[in-house]
């Protein structure tokens, strides 16, 4: 069998989630590393490649997974790297989705590649869960719960804050609106008041924490409206007990089929690392988007247009007998 | 916009649950339903016809849906049908999906018609995602659990003891091994350890209870090896509150991305009825079967086959939008 290659664009935690789980996939072959840093050192000893070498390798990588930022990265990379190359990103700036899917439409389609984008686990495997059970439940309610994991873009702005060395913050869903929501409850909540602000804060020696946590509290577009609770705790305490990057969440869809009859669909992801589990999504989605190049499909697709098969390494005749 | 126009073979429980559900579907006519006895009165007031009036409806329905019972009507059904129709079951006899996938491809190849076979929630939602775990974290451990929820089987067995009047089995996964899974363990558990019976039995006046319990719990292939509770209750209590058809369960992976980190995937189904909801399933991907066939595929296929947006009724820019 021919393994299926692969190439990793950027190489930050989602660049060694994804290189682990290369590694994990015996049909797979990693085949270098491209970073815009020149001379780093792969964990899996794999090649390191700049950018500008990339074309080099035109006809040798079978997927490119691109594992850039949204916002600063793949907005423009995705739509160069699919006029050259079959590619995968996991694009999660939700307002900007039906742009950037314009934009990397248009390039692959014109370079006669396919690029699958917003495949991680939100945007990605809590999608595919929304839409089945919209599908099968027409008649409910859906619900996106994150957490607890810990929030990048919340715990950067309490370390903003005069007075504070270190920071965590950890999202939590509400135990009381998941409870009713499993009871066949319909609760009218918004993600305000579904979600805690757990944070974790190291202040400077002599630093004001009555000030602090006011000043947290009351910062607008992070925590005013929210539930926001702040520990201070010592940085021994915080590298000590804080040094993960868990996450995950709920999907869950409430709904009756017949007046009265109630069901309730929930899919629950609880991740020790976020970049290493969408690492994952993107290498098993990386083996579908191959098996769609080869039907010769162009342009831009998602998650939704994947056979769920396609992501597999066992063959339908395996599925068959041992999944369905 | 043309409606699919559905057809429904079979009309017991999943025949009704399949009928309300199309009826929820905006894009769905439902044209007749279709049933071995004469005269039947539909819940919804849609047409019923027998058996032998189907090959009438031929152009005329795009998906009949086969609502029989595996064993002994879906082995034979879906062959004959999938002849002259596109169609799709639930077929849930695990052992022998393989033998009904070639026997039904070899039908619907002939006559140039697709099938879906083996779509409900387990064989169906469960199956997808058993596939989508495996397929992202391929160094881990699957776990399906099935319950709380009647098994007809097993309420069947205890009726037919010898001063018994009624009884409802429940199956029961147990917390703790849902618990450990959840707490990133990976346990080894037989489906016997797993899961608890749970049975409610309504004896005749005067029967010994005592070995009415026991030969329940003495049942070989029903109870042996199981934990069983058996409780005593009257006929009333039974009829106010066990009538229901409730089931459910879940599916888990435990798996590492990289050694010492974990990650736990759960999906969990509760069911107020077992029935309507596998007619839901069989409804949302009758839509699917339709596109698939309007692709001009032909031959068996099976949820894994079909893309996640082609059973929703919103267009894939909508689905982009609002689902991703």
């Amino acid at each position: 069998m021919d393994k299926i290659r692969i190439g990793i664009v950027g190489y930050g935690n989602l660049g060694r989630g994804a290189e682990a789980s290369v590694k994990l996939q015996p049909d797979m072959e990693l085949i270098g590393v491209f970073s815009r840093r020149k001379g780093i050192k792969t964990v899996s000893g794999v090649p390191a490649y700049t950018m500008d070498e990339m074309l080099n390798f035109k006809g040798k990588i079978d997927v490119m997974i691109l594992c850039g930022g949204s916002a600063t990265d793949l907005i423009e990379q995705t739509p160069a790297v699919a006029a050259h190359f079959t590619c995968i990103d996991s694009f999660d700036t939700h307002p900007r989705i039906t742009e950037h899917f314009n934009n990397v439409d248009k390039a692959a389609k014109a370079a006669g590649t396919a690029a699958l984008i917003s495949c991680g686990w939100d945007p990605g495997m809590f999608s595919l869960q929304r839409v089945f059970a919209e599908a099968i439940l027409p008649q409910g309610k859906s619900y996106t719960f994150w957490g607890r994991g810990v929030s990048q873009g919340h715990s950067d702005a309490i370390r903003r804050i005069d007075g504070v060395v270190d920071a965590r913050q950890y999202t939590v869903p509400k135990d009381k609106y998941l409870n009713a929501i499993r009871n066949g409850e319909m609760p009218e909540v918004t993600g305000q008041e579904a979600h805690l602000r757990d944070c974790y804060v190291v202040a400077a020696e002599g630093a004001d924490k009555a000030r602090i946590e006011n000043e947290i509290k009351t910062m607008k577009n992070y925590f005013v409206g929210y539930e926001t609770v702040v520990h201070f705790i010592s940085q021994e305490e915080l590298d000590r007990d804080h040094k993960g990057i868990p996450h995950g969440g709920f999907v869950l869809r409430s709904g009756e089929s017949t007046p009265g009859t109630k069901h309730v669909v929930e899919y629950r992801l609880q991740l020790d690392s976020n970049p290493e589990f969408t690492g994952s999504v993107l290498t098993a989605y990386a083996r579908g988007l191959n098996r769609l190049a080869k039907h010769k499909a162009t342009g831009a697709f998602t998650v939704f247009d994947i056979p769920p098969a396609w992501i597999s390494v066992h063959s339908d005749e395996e599925l068959r007998a041992h999944s369905l």
